[in-house]
């Protein structure tokens, strides 16, 4: 749906406790304490001080998938918010101007043809939720927002998906790029 | 460049005359006498009322455009703000959720195989100048703004780029479609 905006904002309030905080690529953002995951309408963090960072994406079109990807990736693919999913990962990324400047049918041979990205996905997503967020028309200083959930236990699979997406072509037009693991307030009753 | 955000202003000031407007699909936009071009940073108008209305988009990357598509109309393609080009046309489109829910590849066939979007521009690029805006991820009421540039001699041949596009398989997806037509204030001295 157009216009499903959320917003990411970093600091000392929200139930997502930051594990691990870095920059993969190029400037990292200010280290935070905790996340909140906030949609359009929602009110504002009751407590605490004004976020160190927020960023803002929108749920949009597909815009590599083809027909046979979604078919494929329908029946298997896990919704957001299961409760035994209390990890989460954030990834916000900006790719270079060269990547932007390539016509469709460039960017889709190297982000299927040669990335097989959508297939690195569906070989993933039994085990691991993902959303995609578009922040690049926004005016936001990442292109785009990638949100994973996933159980404590599948921690090393969602480790085996980063590394397989990065050692792609298409990663070679990364620029910047921030890894924010997560884990769910609510989780710490569970884990111990 | 992403960011590049544009707003047209509809009310009663701005250099561009309303000549027609009229809602060629779906409910129409407010009458308004005037259209200002505003971008990011620009100072609003100093005089006039609030506009009745005001749509925001931005310039993206390309969505469906080959290689080939574009080394094709590179070379032909006029600029915007030509002296001479002093009618213009602003056709703000929405697109149903039918189109938005296909795949990349189903769109691509619409908008290439079947309706040879890219071809019908090309074959009257060197006469009219074309610039779309992307507004769908900004939670705005349209989709698409495109805005068209030409010479009062030129205003047939406009019309029958509107009509070829019109008749596509793609133009089914449109629910929602305005037509703004002006003509630049400077003109009145150059057309008497």
């Amino acid at each position: 749906m157009a216009g499903s905006r959320v917003s990411f904002a970093g600091g000392d309030v929200g139930p997502w406790r930051v594990l691990e905080q870095r920059a993969v690529r190029g400037d990292p953002l200010p280290a935070v304490e905790r996340v909140t995951v906030a949609t359009r309408g929602d009110a504002p963090p009751a407590n605490g001080r004004a976020p160190a960072w927020s960023l803002d994406g929108v749920v949009s079109h597909l815009r590599y998938a083809t027909r046979r990807d979604v078919d494929s990736l329908r029946p298997t693919e896990l919704p957001l918010s299961r409760p035994e999913a209390t990890r989460a990962v954030l990834i916000p990324i900006r790719k270079s101007a060269a990547w932007w400047a390539l016509a469709q049918d460039e960017r889709d041979e190297i982000f299927a043809a040669r990335s097989r990205h959508s297939a690195i996905g569906l070989a993933y997503a039994g085990e691991i939720a993902r959303k995609l967020y578009h922040s690049r028309d926004l005016g936001e200083p990442f292109d785009f927002l990638t949100w994973f959930e996933f159980e404590p236990s599948q921690a090393t699979r969602f480790d085996e998906l980063l590394a397989a997406l990065r050692c792609t072509p298409e990663w070679g037009y990364v620029e910047r790029e921030v890894e924010i693991h997560l884990l769910r307030d609510d989780a710490f009753g569970i884990a111990r």
